[in-house]
């Protein structure tokens, strides 16, 4: 029996075969920012088992141990998923996938587009750090506006455009599959149906897709979803817009939904899935778009991140509302200072 | 096709064979209380899939109705777990498990002991609403002084014994075999430890049965945990009691560990496991215990809430401990006013 | 310490708070049936983690017993799912699904429709005993020729007709959705698409729903699916059909595929989902039958079985090759012996 | 839109973004065997979500066939995980984990040693090819004797002894557990007990180290488990040792349970989970053990294979049963033609 000077519980207990080396398991998952968002994120990946390792960044330092802490105490029921954070990114090395929610806080009634420019500051720190530490990574960006910060996160990494993903429109499509489903007492998840383009205010909803087990509630009603259509599914758009808002304005902030659906996109990217989810990819050269912007459009993911994008047909209007929005955000690009 | 008036789409989309009754599926679970521990429940419910509706209620309104909604624009990632709320109980009707977490927040530095008669007040108000409406329901309680607060729940709910359930010392345990599982390397799964007694500052580390895969530490150091043992083991205890006081200097509050700590005692007892948890009971009777108090023991928990309580041994000086700790709740609650 | 005699380790080790009573869980399901498909969907079930017990049935007792001390002896991987099993019918008391595989297995080259007599035959000592121990169950019927054998067992079961289900073109349709799925490098999950009809040799494939987040494919190709459509599309359909005899062909029988769709409708019914999937319910009176018949049909299921039919709207073409399914089997029908 | 020649429905559907290369995963998995055993490995293994890629390799082309396209029909339930297969190795390259299956199966009566040379001349045939392929790969050996293949499969693999991992007697270990917990009406969870050894006949029951919640059973009766011991327990060891010939005598063969036990296994490993099993190592200086041989002791495992083992303390009379082990299997060894 040892003393308890030069007291080796490792030696006595154990005789190792192999050392344990590298520290991180084999699907390192960083989470930047440690708000609400980012703790949800961070909470739906663990419980969902997505990662080996789930490392937290922030510059708060009390919050971020506190969160580490908290989710540590929490590892016997996590299988032992590794959870730590640091200030400092050389924590994040070789993550497979990085999620950014960093940013300031949509405020009640503020509109996503005005968060921009503090943002982009934000992000002129962040985005080089963790490309330099994770230069393989996946980046989901999650901060709002989401689209151009999207955008900037491209710019500011030098990554390929398949390895700059913006959580987008993935939120959207599952408030309107949800509030559909309710109206249908059924599943969301046999609820079709698709929101592209912005994120938020300038959300294109394409009614023309939306289907039951492949019957297209327009060969209902044609105008299902639209002002001069049936009672109450006109609203639904707008009930989804207004979502976001609604919740802010009861709670103060939204933070389950966006964390759930990320962990969508992170466990189709690191299970290799090839599922579709409507992001925020590069969409130049599409629909008549001719700045270099982002936005959301259905997209294959696979672990390169996007592996291509859908062509789905607009309608002249639909059209004409995602051209709008993105020479919107375009212009709001031409004004940042980078 | 049906014109905007009169417009039915189910019975367009739809045969119905059998009508939707009753509305709520066979496993229903209500969570009192959505401030940062409620959610941080429900969130580790429903992402564990463990129930078929997650009812939330609370008396702030705005607060619950947020909430709700942001859990329910993720139903799409959820399986379609029906997630609702209200602040009339009568929404809760019929669930399997209450989960009670309302009560005062206990502030930095305020022991559990002084939160005790602001949460009889409250549970006063809750306890019977739940019990008139889920008669069969197995409550588990978290909010505290978890050991106090379970007696009086179950004093309030006249339910039998065995259908109330502190959440306890399952998380000191949790708390105690990270720490433990970190020095080794290890997983906390494979390193089994228990602390009994009371949640928090009194709490009984069983150092005796501290094993990894059946080999007991004292027989590497007879001593290891205690303050004439090898170094740094002597201090685990005492950061699994500093643990929560830590996390709410860092943070506010503690929400995570707590969370995921309620789902794995619900998932034995939905699932009917039969697997051995440290939670509150009632203890009188026991350890030369003389008073009606509720303390952490082993637990054999399944379907019917604690099936039986493990006899485990106590060496004099752990069971000193236990019956100090108990002999201080009594004394708080014989000063109750009900 | 006990002496040998008298030896009580229950009482040494527990201390009884409540009685275990009922032995079985809330959640217990029963496979008729210790073939490879039975033993098939049984493993899919408990590794899906869909109940709390699981019942085998068998008449041959030998291989019956081997089935359940396997798996027993995986329980630690299990959860604690309870595998139990006997020849008499009693043990599958107050099962909330029964799933019948039983009869004889479909020989190579075989068609389906000829095997309907023996296993009218051994359903009728099956199905009241079942319907006997467990009135409240719903039935999902796998034997084939599924949909006649579905029809016999709501017959035999005197069930209303929301609570037998047939596992139907459920795989089917998985099978259509796998092979464009290859074909597209798409997860399967992401290719929507439907076959109903009878399951197997003249299922009807519904190409003009077929679509790709609302894309529908033949907006690409009109006849994609038909002869005269794009090469290797048109050959689908057959490949579908022939699937199930290439696997008899190559390894003997199939299990695999239908033991995980079974647990995928199990999914959907005892978590009470709202989900659709296409399966054999009762078909009298839609798409101009007149006969009483089952054939597969997108259906809403819930904890109730069949909560409702999905109006799909069939081409012409469609609706005749179903009609003329409806009649063969009408026609099989009327010449059974009861 | 396209005509028939020259259809290109993926540049009409999709816009590449990013080329799918590597056409696999980051998480392939090779079983070696189609037989019972290698298909219950490949089923709990994809139904658990383990990996991203299933590779099924055997000799028997026909019944390989059969067995991937009846996984690749239910890949809609299977979340996409990729099931492919060949006789060539090539189709296994950059596997993570390779689970070898191959081998004479043991027949009714049969003791495990008896397999050995049939099974060393196939594994000179398989075990290079697998080397060659994945030489980064960690192995898990189940053919049986197999602690004797595992030995063999490290001496021709050339791998260093971490990569090397028999399945053991994490099975017995597992059928230990249920034994003893049904007799205590508790979850296998929460019983901790460990057999230590050669898989098989002369496996040893740590006796000493079975315990409940910390409590050994060994205090209530110091005999439990011997001869001279308690009624009913003495006879436990027995029946693990029965149970594989008892399920053979009554089924044909064992499937199930090793295929879940495996299935923890590759949990641990994929998962870096740190989680301790029995598992077949080189255990050559330990325990008095002279000779160059493999049995089970408990291992820490993680993303290099085994970590260490764990210095379990035996009796003089277990350290007695292993010594004898690891001779007779030293003798076998001795005499193989290699």
């Amino acid at each position: 029996m040892a003393d308890l000077k030069g007291f080796d519980i490792m030696s006595e207990l154990f005789t190792e075969v192999c050392p344990d080396i590298p520290k991180s398991g084999p699907s390192k998952v960083t989470v930047v920012g440690v708000g609400m968002v980012g703790m949800a994120c961070g909470m739906s990946v663990v419980l969902k088992g997505l990662c080996t390792d789930l490392v937290l960044v922030d510059v708060v330092q009390d919050k971020l141990q506190g969160e580490v802490m908290d989710l540590q105490h929490g590892s016997l029921f996590l299988e032992n998923i590794k959870v730590y954070g640091d200030k400092d990114y050389s924590v994040s090395a070789n993550s497979r996938i990085v999620i950014v929610t960093a940013g300031a806080r949509q405020q009640p009634g503020e509109s996503r587009l005005s968060l921009v420019q503090r943002n982009v500051n934000i992000f002129k720190h962040i985005i080089p750090q963790i490309a330099k530490y994770s230069p393989s990574a996946i980046l989901v960006i999650v901060s709002n506006p989401v689209d151009l910060m999207t955008y900037v996160a491209w710019k500011l990494s030098n990554f390929p455009r398949n390895r700059v993903i913006g959580s987008g429109t993935n939120l959207d499509s599952a408030r309107f599959r949800h509030l559909i489903a309710e109206k249908l007492n059924l599943s969301p998840v046999s609820v079709h149906g698709w929101i592209i383009g912005e994120h938020g205010d300038s959300s294109v909803p394409m009614w023309s897709g939306v289907n039951v087990s492949g019957k297209c509630l327009n060969s209902i009603h044609p105008r299902i979803g639209y002002p001069d259509g049936p009672e109450g599914w006109d609203k639904i758009h707008k009930q989804v817009v207004d979502g976001a808002y609604d919740v802010i304005r009861l709670k103060g902030y939204t933070n389950w939904a966006i964390g759930l659906s990320c962990a969508e996109l992170l466990a189709t990217i690191l299970h290799h899935r090839h599922r579709i989810h409507p992001v925020t990819c590069f969409v130049k050269g599409r629909y008549g778009i001719t700045d270099d912007v982002c936005l959301s459009l259905p997209c294959v993911l696979n672990c390169n991140g996007v592996n291509s994008i859908v062509n789905v047909d607009l309608t002249a209007e639909e059209e004409a509302m995602i051209k709008k929005s993105a020479m919107t955000i375009a212009d709001v690009q031409k004004g940042l200072k980078w």
